[in-house]
């Protein structure tokens, strides 16, 4: 068999590598507008935007925003003169959206992701994901941790939701969950790896009212770390040195697009500093902001909280009756657990959470129960728990969370593609 | 707040690092067993096993296989002097599998999974795999493609499923389905970064019969490339050397391990072999193999097709209706497309497939119609391709199947973590 060329035109040279002199270029129409003495033409491709001056009279045709175009012509300087000019896909006669100014509206936002993808912030926000999670796996590997891939359905999954809940869907006519989050897959794994991470999908039927806010998602992506025989205090310190390794990293590689979206970000320092829950509540009593007794701090709470600070704070000893069963409880203090959550600096809030996790079975049914929750909905990791797993301490980080205060952006849903924002659904 | 240490001891030295004098051991039993003079104790952690001698008439307790213990004690040469050992997880008294020699049997296999990933085999499998997917992503991003984070739920997937049912969910009452192929958010994302591709999982109810081939999985993985203006032919050398790069690679970093399980393992060397698909089912045909007019090769004859080859082969040019509705249709041979399968030589089958993608608003329609489908279940893409996408090509290679002929697993599920077997559920 011989290889045939496809039948259409195929790319060369991409805009940024454009030099003088006769050129074809194949692009999209980011922008076209005339004004004195000819057209400007704002053409668009992945190496980013590129402007040029279009001399008054040339017939382009039909030329409409996002349109993928191909033109012959001759370059010099920013003045392109056309020979010949054709679409390849036709863009709309009207865009729904404007990709130099995506919208506010949450709505639209989801609605017409798949093309605000185009969108050069967004597609600038994405491709600082990739190396933020890039540099995270290469700051675990160089840890020693085992990554492995993370499940999308399971038997049981998390119940520790503050107020979201599951999806569930059926295999085989069985009842299976969407993953809430891995875990007790971490657990599991625990036992050969000791150290061991996933990048895992979660998906979560958020309260309608969290889009207000605007750091909620159903669908959403955490590094999730665990680490057999180590406390707390371990991986509180390995996440602090990785959110450091990953925002050096990330200032080092990429530190003109980051300063471009957030001139203000800054590595911040180790060790942060570490209050304890109580200690948070009187502060945001202080602040006249009430936390219901044996609760997480509220949204609210949480928000004034992170405003007070200018570098991450490390919040410990939440009380158990607020967190799922699988935190170990603090043995010198009854009602609470080894626990912790990472507070991000100047609004941004909650973006990781962990601790130590109860390994001994008898307890772990007792945490069940407490929580008014069913034993034989746990069964895999109830029978694994009979047989054995390692004490271990983890986190889990919120990858969108992160990018979204590395980038300063106002809203999550910028920080993923194709988002699923809560109370928000598509037909398909 | 004062860190404060875990209620329970800690790891220090692994197995591998331990010299003689005095030691301090945390590990778990891999196996206990009483010979002339001693008591062979072979224990294990994340660095391995390790099988020291202990004197006869050594306390050991109840110590029994999969218990976490602590040993104190003095070590010279392989002879373990044990001056006090603590269980600080207890194992069963009878383990359900065997550690060292994993269940043929997919049904047990699945069901404790969670334990089997202590079995040095099975770790080095997922270990490996870790690289796999390392590799694959450390090439792409050379050739200059975005990674995006996959989404988990749409309200519309994949619709080429060979025999294989979707799985479907709700989110706030509305009808989503679970992630069969990232295909068509490949195709929106093209748009904007031209190379793009998802680590990607993926989830589809494979018919129970699939059990028996050996290469099925109800939830896999896959890395899915997808490159705005190019041809087939592009994407086919693209993957050849992106195949060649990542065994290249692993060899050179875990030749060791790899040899280990698999000895007759060696790179391909590119370009691969092409045959069209006529040409397969001539070659079936004197094998005494029939294929269904119109259809994909049957799993018999791939896997025998497979047979005939000591290198990966690419098999192009598949009839239109027996692939989803997105390919392109070859214009100088109607019915058929421009598409491809990569076949793994040696029995291993298929683990590639891709070609060009249908990028005409009109041609989509006229092609879902053909297949019987109902244009309203695509509504988010075609509105989209009502707007435009690229021409593009792109691929998805199987992490699970690579994994499998990289280290000459006989079953899939001995390459996924928490695998999920055709026909097979849990409890949960």
């Amino acid at each position: 068999m011989k290889p045939t060329p496809p039948p259409y035109p195929t790319k060369g040279v991409s805009l940024r590598e454009l030099r003088g002199g006769h050129v074809e270029i194949i692009a999209w129409v980011h922008d076209i507008a005339r004004d004195r003495g000819g057209i400007c033409l704002t053409l668009r491709d992945a190496s980013g935007v590129r402007s040029f001056k279009v001399p008054d009279g040339t017939a382009l045709g039909e030329v409409t925003r996002e349109s993928l175009i191909r033109i012959k012509g001759f370059l010099s300087g920013d003045e392109l003169r056309i020979n010949g000019c054709e679409a390849l896909v036709r863009g709309p006669k009207e865009l729904p959206v404007n990709l130099s100014k995506p919208p506010e509206d949450p709505k639209s936002f989801a609605r017409y992701s798949y093309l605000l993808i185009r969108s050069p912030k967004y597609a600038d926000v994405l491709r600082i994901q990739q190396w933020i999670v890039h540099y995270t796996r290469e700051f675990l590997y160089n840890e020693g941790f085992v990554e492995l891939l993370a499940p999308m359905i399971s038997p049981c999954s998390d119940p520790g939701l503050r107020g979201a809940r599951k999806l569930l869907t059926k295999l085989y006519g069985s009842d299976y969950e969407l993953m809430s989050s891995v875990i007790m897959f971490k657990q599991a794994a625990a036992a050969s790896f000791e150290r061991v991470f996933f990048v895992a999908r979660n998906v979560r039927e958020e309260p309608p009212e969290n889009i207000r806010t605007g750091r909620h998602l159903c669908e959403f992506t955490q590094i999730d770390v665990e680490w057999a025989l180590k406390g707390m205090f371990d991986v509180m310190r390995l996440c602090e040195r990785m959110i450091i390794y990953v925002m050096s990293k990330l200032m080092e590689s990429h530190g003109d697009i980051v300063h471009r979206y957030n001139p203000d970000i800054k590595v911040p320092e180790a060790p942060f500093e570490v209050i304890s829950y109580d200690e948070a509540v009187e502060k945001l009593k202080a602040l006249g902001i009430s936390t219901p007794k044996g609760k997480e701090l509220t949204q609210e709470g949480e928000r004034k909280l992170s405003e007070l600070y200018d570098e991450p704070i490390w919040i410990v000893e939440y009380p158990k009756t607020s967190r799922g069963f699988y935190y170990m409880e603090e043995p010198r203090r009854a009602g609470y657990n080894r626990d912790f959550n990472l507070i991000l600096p100047r609004g941004y809030g909650e973006v990781v959470d962990g601790g130590e996790r109860e390994y001994r079975y008898e307890k772990i049914v007792e945490r069940i129960k407490e929580m008014g929750e069913d034993p034989s909905r746990y069964g895999w990791f109830l029978e694994l728990a009979k047989m054995g797993i390692p004490p271990s301490a983890g986190f889990g980080l919120g990858v969108e969370r992160f990018t979204k205060y590395v980038l300063g952006l106002k809203y999550i849903w910028e920080a993923v593609p194709f988002p699923k924002v809560p109370g928000i659904t598509m037909s398909p």
